[in-house]
């Protein structure tokens, strides 16, 4: 595996360097700057402003210059080019590259390091006869061994030389290339679904949500058909946690500084939390997290053993304050809805209620066909007393519930030493999304350390004071903002009829049936079914392009026949046969079809 | 009617200096502040430290020295003494009350005003030859014209001397008083009435809210009872606006100051906003009015006008900066969730959309029981161009639109003149409450001015850009905070089923009866009945009187012929029979009502 890894880097660093000859042959006053390998590619950044042939000031490549350069490059290689490097002295570098102030930048840093640097050797590779480049090696012996039809160029960015902006923006050429024409290939597609399930892309297409200069970065407004799929979630996260004996609660959205001293949010978190604002009675902050708030409930009143757990959820909003150049799309944003809930339990409950909350885990990832899963345990360290609250034997007893339960389930999971959270052990899920994405999307976390933060205790049997209350956090849909992208990515927006935003469209053949149409938009909407009526003013035809660009489960159509039977002609999303259904067996089997989320 | 209340406020007056007359003869040392009358009674602000025959420093009086006081009080009516006037001299009123501080103050108040003020005769008023006081008149002739059975105290509270907190703080005595003891009797009853109704109580009893100070002032935190019913009237309104033909939409807390710079909040409403928040890119503020970010998905993209109309609905939360000082229960709180929604509508739609919304508001009325409310139109005022915004035919229009269809809906409605919004022509609806109190529940407005500022349009018939988008704001459901207020005082706690936090209790006679309710409690529980088992570890007898004090609508009891018969005993709140019915029929039917919002 190591030698493959070398082969095919030997192979992506020797493209970077006929990419720059190419470059250069077309554009001979170029400026290089590196050209490196990256995962799955190569690039080169090069200054070409004031360098064309032409003159012109602003000269500039596109994309449209790549078929070009691609061919070059295929030239390059069909020429069996040798690479071969050697030493070079100081002064010989600096008669090589006398025109290319980059490389003389390089040669400066490598000959004359700052203070502490290292200094290094001043090594060149020769392609052929053809190029010469300052470089360090990795390359292949012979350009023989490269698949000319294995490689391709991407796009362009600007990218600032040695990444500060006060130096000279130069433009960056992405290659990919791979062993073999078909491993690029596979990657392409792969790449292709990936932009066709971006979640930014889907969103504008689908009207999901929008963003507003004015209203700020990191803030989604959420459209109708959005809204109306946020709703589903969250209806469905109320339905099953009713079923788990959840109680739900609804907090405010700030709180005063105290609170946040009380948690240690204050002064620990400071920097993740939007500043204070100040208030006529202190300090006000928008919360970071839901906890404190709810440890204040479970402290509002004395609690008795029986009332054990207290499983407290709300789709609690909380407030990040990420900064604006780091946010993007629904996956960084600076207000988020978690499917949060706390359950407050002794420790002789620790074992059932993880239990359940790991049922509910598995329950959701079946609804939503999610497989590619595994668990990952992240346990304490008993040596780490900075890091790990000081509580030995609730570490020793809830790491192995967690192991236990974990292994009863049958779920994949690994364990890592050390990587817990400071107040407890954690048990995170791990996604690969369709597109090979890695993400932690689920949670759930034992707290040890809120029962003596926030004073929680309960009244025992014997009528005592017991101050054991363990807290577990969890959130197995995330945020509904990372869910839904999550969810986009994954069903490439192809959501099953009881999340559409529009679960069914009834088109009218011609205007001659647009009462019956209206009869049967209004059959769904009493049924409670997302439905949206398509105006017989263009064609059919158009009007079921339309909405199968919307992605809409059902196209009912009606015209003179289904008028006259009382019946819809249905159009059901990815399969090729319509059929007739009389509207009253549609409208019904649906409806059922949606409360049971069966598809 | 002015004699009545000419004579009933003599009758006020006259009682509050037998008040102060009775103080002096048990108090001989008190200081007299003020004594004026109020609505329903009178009060007396006296300063009571040092002033004790026992000469004990902080000697205070309490609620146990009133019926001492009025004993006093009605022994001096019962001497028929008269009330007589005159004027004095400067140098005579200074003798006079050589030992009352506050009324030298006054003296010298009345006598050398300050700059632009204007100087006061100075008036004594004798009762019978026990008491003089410094006082503008307006007394009985006679204490025989004062029913002595009419008349109470009712409480003490603080008051600095002529309102500032540099002076000192003087014990203010209250005091009911009305013509006959009927009247007095009818208003004590609606006082204890409000007190069982107060929002705030019945708040703590059924655990639906709590306050924190670390997590501050009006800032509720929703209990898990009060969450369901607050998520039963969300609910609610999602239902009937989706019938209604609104979609939903959820928008950001907060926004960049540009939105509220575009809106014209700021910087006119500023005062009312929480403070902004400095991020890496702006300042950003807390929402106070749901209607920019509504306006902004609107303008997000393209209209056409038979897009139009568009009606956005959200439960949304905005945030007003309150005074902490002003801040009580849940009807002046710093967070508030609106019941908000916008509809952008063509000029021609505005009967059209009104008579909707008028009629959403009254199908909600009718569903809570509601009877006593009136409407009120409030109109423009075509010549005051600085107050209302200046589309003189606009403001014609769609006055005359509301004033048609306010009549012929034949609801009570009255018109003012000039009190309407800058913006548009409003309609509000005032509540006369259980206990006689006055409140603007609901509001319908009109808005002329948005399509302007956030360049609102729609492309006509003929494909041009029509700038003409009317946008009513309407909240028929106020907000949750004052809403719930509101519900708790018009049902006193007692919940219709579809409401209440708890909808059915279920007793096991004994232990042996346990196994046997966890079944019914699990048969409510999956027809989505809020139910909770109450174990038998305490006498039938007690656990229904908790259940009843928690106004539980139904109570289930099932001892060992339920169990036998597969049935349940029915105690329905406020009935005194109760009934066996077969469970399956019992959470069949329950279901149904609580569906239909029957009960």
């Amino acid at each position: 595996m190591r030698n493959e890894k070398n082969k095919i880097d030997n192979v992506r660093h020797s493209l970077a360097h006929l990419l720059a000859c190419a470059v250069l042959q077309k554009y001979p006053k170029a400026k290089l700057g590196i050209g490196p390998t990256i995962e799955h590619g190569f690039y080169y950044d090069i200054l070409f402003t004031n360098t064309h042939e032409s003159g012109h000031k602003l000269a500039r490549i596109t994309d449209a210059d790549f078929p070009e350069l691609e061919k070059t490059m295929r030239k390059l290689i069909a020429q069996k080019l040798p690479f071969s490097g050697r030493k070079v002295t100081l002064a010989e570098a600096k008669k090589i590259f006398k025109d290319q102030p980059f490389k003389l930048d390089l040669i400066k840093a490598f000959t004359s390091p700052p203070a502490g640097g290292k200094k290094q050797p001043l090594t060149v590779y020769k392609t052929g006869e053809v190029f010469l480049d300052l470089c360090r090696g990795g390359h292949v012996k012979n350009t023989s061994e490269i698949d000319p039809d294995a490689f391709t160029l991407t796009h362009l960015a600007g990218a600032y030389w040695r990444g500060s902006e006060k130096n000279p923006q130069l433009t960056r050429i992405y290659g990919l290339a791979f062993n073999t024409k078909k491993e690029l290939d596979t990657h392409l597609a792969m790449l292709d679904e990936a932009k066709k399930r971006d979640h930014r892309k889907l969103g504008v297409e689908l009207e999901l949500f929008t963003f507003d200069e004015r209203v700020g970065k990191g803030l989604p407004l959420w459209l109708p058909k959005g809204t109306a799929v946020k709703n589903e979630i969250e209806r469905l996260a109320m339905e099953k946690e009713e079923q788990y004996g959840y109680v739900r609660v609804s907090t405010p959205h700030l709180a005063k500084q105290s609170l946040y001293e009380t948690s240690g949010h204050l002064p620990y978190y400071a920097d993740g939390m939007y500043p204070p604002m100040k208030m006529d009675d202190g300090a006000y902050y928008l919360k970071a997290m839901n906890c404190p708030h709810h440890h204040v409930i479970y402290a509002s009143r004395s609690r008795s053993y029986r009332d054990l757990p207290l499983r407290l959820a709300e789709y609690g909003t909380v407030y990040r304050n990420e900064l604006s150049g780091t946010l993007a799309g629904l996956l960084r944003v600076r207000m988020l809805s978690m499917n949060d809930a706390h359950i407050y339990c002794r420790k002789d409950q620790i074992e059932e209620e993880f239990k359940r909350v790991l049922a509910l885990n598995l329950e959701y990832f079946k609804l939503f066909g999610l497989k590619n899963y595994s668990f990952r345990l992240s346990l304490g360290d008993p040596k780490n007393k900075e890091k790990f609250v000081n509580e030995p034997a609730n570490w020793k007893y809830a790491e192995g519930v967690l192991r236990k339960i974990l292994k009863a389930s049958g779920v994949k999971f690994a364990e890592t030493r050390g990587e817990a959270a400071f107040y407890g052990p954690k048990v995170d899920v791990q996604f690969t999304s369709v597109i090979g994405r890695e993400e932690t999307m689920s949670t759930i976390q034992l707290d040890f350390a809120a029962k003596k933060r926030f004073n929680l205790a309960y009244q025992d049997k014997g009528g005592k004071e017991n101050h054991e209350v363990f807290v577990i956090h969890r959130a197995p849909l995330s945020t509904h903002e990372r869910f839904m992208a999550f969810l986009l990515e994954h069903y490439a927006g192809d959501f099953p009829v009881w999340l559409a935003p529009v679960q069914v469209k009834v088109l009218p053949v011609a205007n001659a049936h647009t009462a019956y149409a209206e009869k049967v938009f209004a059959a769904l909407i009493e049924r409670r079914i997302r439905a949206e009526l398509s105006p017989a003013n263009e064609t059919l035809g158009r009007r079921i392009r339309a909405a199968e660009l919307q992605k809409i489960p059902y196209l009912l159509v009606v015209g003179e026949k289904e008028q006259s039977a009382q019946s819809v002609n249905v159009r059901k999303r990815h399969e090729k046969e319509t059929k007739n259904v009389s509207l009253e067996r549609f409208t019904k089997t649906l409806a059922e079809t949606i409360a049971a989320r069966k598809e």
